[in-house]
């Protein structure tokens, strides 16, 4: 085993930074500093600043933050990828000192795809023993990420605008006026779930608000429901056949509601921790790169 | 045949005023002056300026403005609703000067929907001849209806945000970027079918912004792919059937999207003008009223 280091999942909004030792978390902070909030020259003196507070531990930086918009742009490793693909393509900005990780891109002749953060959680779940090296694992999110890895290589994976679309909804749409409140599993959540199944989301949402008008469903109810109508399309695409396990990666309130989505749909879903997926995942591609 | 009325199409952003005498209308107005616009005093003012324009006639206001957030809330008619239910439902706001006609509401255990505007425009077409008695009828826009119609009834109906989405997708998500430009018939708009069948719009609406990131689509598509896209899981959820008729009543450019999706998911799209449905449904109503 290696000394400790430093990895940040640096996202699009938000960036988490850890100091890992040993394989385990001994230190973790979260903040709103992701990709978007930073201008192209602020990412050296984050990074330089990062190291200074942190006895200049060498840094491993994941996620958005090797895409166009970010520090460096990081090539994507292509599907089926392996975690050793991951730790070939990291490239140093500063030798043995700064380093950025790519992402994987899946293409095909029906459909194109990306992610740049999420692979090092699905491969850190598989490496730490959480989930088999061979199965479907879901990451729920702003954009849901579902892989599907045989013999611990990511085989092909999608993305869902799941979250995306649901916050544009509770911001700007008709429907913002009922989505006020949280969703959380219940009779409302399940309800919408075995909507979102039958029929396409475009139409189901409407029918969500003329329920409300028409007093057919309670006031108060429409956050869990529209999460449920949009939650189940997502789920109900992915799953395949009853009793299909399925490795969610996330963390309460989504997780678990992710969770009893894939349940009422027939799956069997099993929650991981996204911190100990992503340390694992961070801890083997430095193993390798050291 | 009575003497000439005015009727307005008073929807939540948009206006549509007419002057109708034998069935035909005379005279068109459209303006920006929706049931977002007004304060609730605003209606009569607006209603007794636009009779004072038009040589005092008497007016049959459609449309939202009969909704809980309009001049006067007016009672949905329940479905299988026909055109004779919709002028006994009607509302004088001032005897045999300004009335306003109802909605339409479906209410079955799986399913709700209302629509308040659109109806006018549905039975207008049948009663013009313009569509049969019996078939499937369209009515693209920001909130898609769907109406089936038998023996002139609306027997079942069903609204889809296929307009609304797209709206909030070009606004406000990370799409925002690559729907500039206007959507148009074509290979991208084709391809954007072909793609909306397959998956849910949650997943392929990220595979498109995948799609260009890996440039495996021309930038400059995107409006037109992503309108396909939408469209294609809008009509298929709605086409039961190969050669399926569609009564399609819309105007360029969104009647002949929609009209070209049709086609491409194996129905027969037949496209209705817009006002010569409203016109005709108005004229029918006012028959019946006066």
């Amino acid at each position: 085993m290696n000394g400790p280091f430093i990895a940040v999942d640096w996202g699009t909004t938000n960036r988490r930074t850890y100091r890992i030792e040993n394989g385990r978390a001994t230190h973790i902070e979260r903040d709103g500093r992701g990709v978007l909030a930073m201008h192209r020259d602020d990412f050296a003196r984050e990074a330089a600043a990062l190291r200074a507070r942190w006895d200049d531990l060498p840094l491993l930086c994941v996620g958005m933050v090797g895409s166009r918009r970010g520090w460096r742009e990081v090539p994507y490793v292509p599907t089926p990828a392996s975690l050793a693909n991951l730790a070939l393509g990291t490239v140093w900005v500063e030798r043995e000192a700064v380093a950025i990780t790519p992402g994987v891109s899946h293409v095909a002749p029906e459909r194109c795809d990306v992610m740049r953060g999420e692979e090092v959680q699905f491969f850190g779940a598989v490496a730490a023993g959480l989930a088999p090296a061979g199965c479907l694992l879901c990451q729920p999110g702003t954009h849901s990420k579902w892989a599907r890895v045989e013999a611990a290589r990511i085989r092909d994976f999608s993305t869902a605008m799941t979250g995306e679309i649901y916050s544009l909804l509770r911001r700007h749409s008709l429907l913002a006026e009922m989505l006020d409140g949280e969703a959380a599993v219940g009779s409302a959540f399940q309800d919408g779930v075995r909507e979102g199944c039958k029929q396409t989301v475009l139409s189901s949402l409407f029918g969500a608000r003329a329920a409300q008008l028409l007093n057919a469903r309670p006031a108060g109810d429409g956050a869990s429901f529209v999460s449920g109508l949009l939650i189940a399309s997502d789920v109900q695409s992915q799953i395949r056949g009853v009793n299909d396990d399925v490795y969610v990666i996330g963390d309460a309130p989504l997780g678990l509601l992710y969770a009893a989505a894939i349940e009422t749909l027939g799956g069997r879903p099993h929650l991981i921790d996204s911190a100990a997926a992503f340390v694992a995942g961070a801890g083997k591609i430095w193993e390798v790169l050291a």
